[in-house]
C-alpha cells in the first residue's frame, strides 16, 4: 500500500513506534495487523504498522522484483535495485532506529531484544521471499539481522508480525492491564505457573486446593515453587 | 468458520496433511492462508488448514470462553469447558497425530521436528490467548507443546501459522521447485550461502566473480565454502 503525502504528515505526528514493513506479498498480513492487539495498539496512538508493496518500487514493466540466481541453482532472487529503491525512499521521510531482515541465519531474537526493540521510534523490517534476497543488501543496507528460530518458512512475513506482536505489546497501555506482560514467561527468566479458571472440578479434574484458599502469600509462594519447579524440568538453561 | 457436514466429506477425502487450528481470533490468520503458498498447497490437494472459532463451542449465553485465574492475578485464562467441547468435537471426526498447543514454555520448534511433522496426516493446533489455557486443558488433551522461540506473543496464531507454513513447505509437489527446500538452511546443518542476481554491478558493488564464471565445480566449491564459513561465524552450535 502506498501511502499519500497527507498520510504521511499525520503518521510523522504520531507518538509511539512505528515499523514499515517491506514485503512482496502485502496483502499475506493484513487481517494481522487488522484484528490484533496492533489495531488497538494503532487506534490508541501507541504504535503503527504501514505495509509497503516492494512491487510498488519496481520499475520494470512487468514489476518484476526477482530474478534467477547468479551461478545457477533452485530458487529466485529479490534483486537490490528495487529494494534500494523502496529502502531508500522509506529513508528520505523518517530516520530508523534499524533496517531488519528477517533471515533464518540472522541473530536469534527473544524477549530481551523484544525489550530492547520497543524502544525504538521508527524501525524498517524487509522481509525476504523465494531463494532470499541479494547479498548486497544485506552488505549496505540492513542494518540488523533477525531469525525467529531455527526453521525454514516461505518468506519473512510471518517472522516480521511476530517482532512486531512482540514488540508492540511491551509499549506500556498496549496492553489492556500493564501488570500483564510483566508476568510473562521470560520476563524473569522463570516460565510461567500454571493457571487454572472456573469450573473449579471439571469431570473430576480439580483445580490445585491451595488456590482456592484466598491465601495470598499461600498462593504466590506456590506460583513461584510451580515457575522455578517448571522452569527445572522444561528449561534449565534459563536458571544458568 | 464451522464446517458444513458436506465440507467435512469432502476433504476427508483429500490425501495430504490436514491441520485444524483452534484460535478465539479465527479473522486473524484469514490472509495469511489465503495469499501463501498455503492456498496454492490446498488448491492442488496436497494440504489444508481449517481454522475453528473457539467461540462456537462455547455454551454460555455470551459466548464468553476466558474467565478470571483462581487465586487472581492479572490476565484472563481460557477455561476447560469450551476446549474441551471443540477437541472432542473435531475427535469425533478424525483421528489427529498430534493435538498440539503453542506455548512459549513449550518444546523448541526447529527444522527436524518439523520435518517430522510434515509426514502426519492430522494435526490439530490450539493456539493459547491472554493468560494462557487452563492447566488441566494441557495435562489431559494436549499430546505436544510446542514453542516457537523465547519471546511472547499476544496469541497463539501466529506461531500455529508458523508452524503449518514450515510444515506444509515440506511437502513434496507444495515447492514450485522440489530442490528448493532442500538447499534452505538448516537441512543439512549449515546455513544457505549467499545468493546474488542482476545487475552484476549495482553502484560498483559487484558479484562474486566465481558466479560469473560458469564453472560448475567451482562454484559448487564457492557456495559450499561460503555455507561452512557462515555457519562459523553465526551459528557454531550448528557444526558440533
Amino acid at each position: 500500500m502506498m501511502e499519500s503525502e497527507k498520510n504521511i504528515a499525520a503518521e510523522t505526528q504520531s507518538s509511539g513506534l512505528r515499523i514499515d514493513i517491506i514485503s512482496c506479498v502485502p496483502r499475506l498480513l493484513d487481517s494481522f495487523f487488522d484484528h490484533s492487539i496492533l489495531k488497538r495498539a494503532k487506534d490508541a496512538g501507541h504504535a503503527e504498522v504501514v505495509i509497503h508493496d516492494l512491487r510498488d518500487y519496481s520499475i520494470q514493466k512487468q514489476k518484476q522484483i526477482d530474478d534467477y540466481a547468479f551461478g545457477g541453482g533452485a530458487g529466485m532472487v529479490l534483486g537490490i535495485e528495487t529494494i534500494a529503491r523502496c529502502i531508500r525512499s522509506l529513508q528520505s521521510i523518517r530516520i530508523y532506529d534499524d533496517i531488519i531482515y528477517m533471515t533464518p541465519d540472522g541473530e536469534r531474537f527473544q524477549q530481551k531484544m523484544a525489550n530492547r526493540l520497543s524502544m525504538s521510534k521508527n524501525l524498517m523490517i524487509l522481509c525476504g521471499h523465494y531463494k532470499g534476497i541479494d547479498e548486497r543488501v544485506r552488505e549496505h543496507f540492513i542494518t540488523k539481522e533477525i531469525s525467529i528460530g531455527d526453521y525454514v518458512l516461505s518468506g519473512g512475513e510471518l517472522p516480521a508480525a511476530v517482532v512486531s506482536d512482540a514488540l508492540i505489546r511491551l509499549i506500556p497501555g498496549v496492553l489492556n492491564d500493564e501488570t500483564s506482560a510483566l508476568t510473562d514467561s521470560f520476563q524473569d527468566n522463570l516460565l510461567a505457573p500454571p493457571v487454572y479458571t472456573r469450573p473449579a472440578d471439571f469431570e473430576g479434574w480439580k483445580v490445585p486446593e491451595v488456590l482456592l484458599s484466598g491465601h495470598e502469600k499461600k498462593i504466590n509462594d506456590w506460583r513461584m515453587e510451580q515457575s522455578i519447579k517448571r522452569t527445572q524440568e522444561r528449561r534449565p538453561d534459563l536458571l544458568q
